[in-house]
């Protein structure tokens, strides 16, 4: 498989076609047609065939997947086959909600540790976890084996955190706060802008209907 | 512009752009280049000015671009120029970060109703407004004007209430909830899924560096 030449847009809708097999295996479904994961996750068949020609041949013609087989395979390839810890930075209503979300529990991602520097959040407990101050990440991150670092904390402290993060060696940072952080190449880095989508939004509402596909 | 024929990667990055260039845009800057924007958010200087060429011709060759007009561009081509109100589903941690995300204020998107069955949180304040109870939420859309719901409650509730957005014609839609909604074609829906950017996180783990572009 040649990693770097995969869309990260096909990495991404393999991650939704993974968790709609998850669904559909706990519901008993044996084999599932390109068409009904495609129907599944909201895109057409010949995008979830050629996403998965990506990472070889699969399916039978006819036939179409085996749910479990296509289940593991996606697993693997994403890299979720072994369970994931993370560090959050930010005990705030977004870090909260993080920490209850059981969507990454789901996927084999874990909040192993959840640091702020706001004394009144500091002790507190959020699901079974106790809010330790930020500065016991760095022995956290190497005493707990933690890979990922979530930053959820306001603008203004977010790059702070992202240094004792680098520092600490974390291998990749899921940053929420809206603004670009400065991480060496060395640390893979993404972004989730909640803003980002509602722009698209309004962009496809400003275009749809009152533009033809040929008008300029 | 053909607006049908933009790829959506590049309406993301327009509206990573544009932000570049109002945070420049405060400092003073009058003009900048592709390459400034570039390094600003994290892409290539080419791919700058592949995904600009979409919407015609800016900047002048050896100077660069204006940074006012290309702001004004970029908020107009995303449907930026007026205001965008929208109703907020869900007044838990989710929904409470989403109201107090500075983000949204600064682009035009404004939270002007948020509702929930849960009676412990109707009636509590979140910022300057007022928790209403959902059955309460088809009236102020109508009467508010309100074009965008955000659905931050729990998996199980939220088909009922994009539901009920979906019916009152409510125009697009956020789901932060970790399912994918049924939404009619004449309802524009974008899920944020917090999980999905951590899978493109531990993919690209798993292959950096063990896997060179050429090997299998």
């Amino acid at each position: 498989m040649k990693a770097a030449k995969i869309p990260e847009a096909t990495i991404t809708r393999l991650s939704m076609y993974s968790r709609f097999l998850k669904r559909i295996d706990r519901r008993g479904v044996v084999t599932v047609s390109s068409g009904e994961i495609a129907e599944g996750v909201g895109v057409s068949a010949a995008q979830v065939r050629k996403d998965l020609a990506y990472f070889g041949e699969f399916g039978t013609r006819g036939v179409g997947y085996n749910v479990k087989d296509l289940l593991h395979y996606t697993l693997k390839i994403l890299g979720l086959t072994h369970p994931w810890l993370m560090a959050l930075a930010g005990a705030g209503n977004l870090g909260t909600a993080l920490c209850t979300h059981r969507g990454f529990r789901d996927r084999g991602f874990s909040i192993a540790g959840v640091f702020d520097n706001d004394l009144t959040k500091i002790g507190k407990r959020i699901e079974d976890i106790m809010v330790q101050p930020l500065e016991e990440m760095p022995e956290a991150i190497h005493s707990r084996g933690i890979k990922i670092g979530l930053i959820a904390v306001p603008t203004r402290g977010a790059q702070e955190v992202a240094d004792i993060m680098v520092k600490n060696n974390i291998a990749a940072i899921l940053n929420f706060a809206p603004l670009s952080l400065s991480i060496p190449d060395s640390v893979l880095v993404r972004n989730v802008d909640l803003s980002v989508k509602l722009e698209v939004l309004t962009f496809n509402l400003k275009y749809r209907g009152s533009m033809a596909p040929e008008s300029t």
